[in-house]
């Protein structure tokens, strides 16, 4: 067993870098956030989401604060989430690099929205899911935000596998 | 492509039953969480958690208001992830059932403790965290539980592979 206690306040870079490598150890589903803000689209990999409560449909996402995603979100209210498939790893590498330019974003992602005014959908996801923010907290150096479903979907024929990041691969 | 519109206020079963199913498109690493309180131990099977900061390193839980799980935790303000491994899916199924007895609950999980008064990890997880904590909110019929971490450790040989919860199964 190897161990580390972290003394609240005296957190060291060490300990940050060995909780990095241990919440890596979370196998988690991998999907695209999305929002639309001002007519222009704001997009990236996320693993960081998880459904909140059946009643009403509630989802929450965890945003890092001072991203121009968190604040395009926070502005519009709105926000989607796609839930990728097995064979979208490109999409996901696509969209996955901090400091992506937002010109010509989803160019290359096949996308689609319920509503015109919608934030995009990626096609072929397992499942996607539209949001109204009810709710926003800040938790360390992210933003937890809240939202009910306006919308969701899914493609008639179900893929048979996700997407699922684990120790920083994909499997 | 089959999908619905969520009028905000006029939400019916239906509605919640097909968000049910795509919410469980939504892979998820199964994990054990865990409180102490008052000297009684209660864990249960979750996949809502997630990592939400490095610095400090932080974590939120999302807990069904009404359980006995979220009241202990309440009161303890200190709880315990435990990530499982592939291996273990008796584990996840022995703590997943609601309802279960609180007497003998960890009897048949062979867990440890950081410090006497910890609450108990499972021995063979991928990586287990203690947390603090620091903040808690409702959403719907759920509490998020936002804490810090305080202890961190994994088994000095990695294990290869995660439990994944997809579509109500286990790989």
């Amino acid at each position: 067993m190897i161990d580390r206690h972290l003394p609240a306040g005296r957190i060291t870079a060490d300990d940050k870098e060995f909780y990095k490598r241990l919440s890596g150890e979370a196998a988690k589903g991998v999907a695209v956030l999305s929002t639309t803000h001002r007519g222009r689209d704001y997009a990236a990999t996320v693993t960081d989401y998880l459904s909140v409560s059946f009643d009403p449909p509630t989802m929450l996402v965890s945003v890092y604060s001072l991203s121009r995603l968190a604040e395009a979100i926070e502005s519009a209210g709105r926000w989607s989430l796609s839930l990728l498939s097995s064979d979208q790893t490109a999409v996901a590498d696509g969209l996955g690099e901090p400091g992506t330019p937002l010109i010509g974003l989803l160019d290359q992602v096949p996308h689609s929205r319920p509503e015109a005014s919608s934030p995009a959908i990626v096609d072929g996801a397992l499942a996607w899911f539209e949001l109204r923010t009810v709710a926003s907290f800040d938790a360390a150096t992210h933003t937890i935000f809240v939202g009910e479903v306006d919308w969701m979907g899914r493609p008639a024929a179900h893929h048979p596998r996700p997407l699922v990041r684990f120790r920083s691969s994909y499997s």
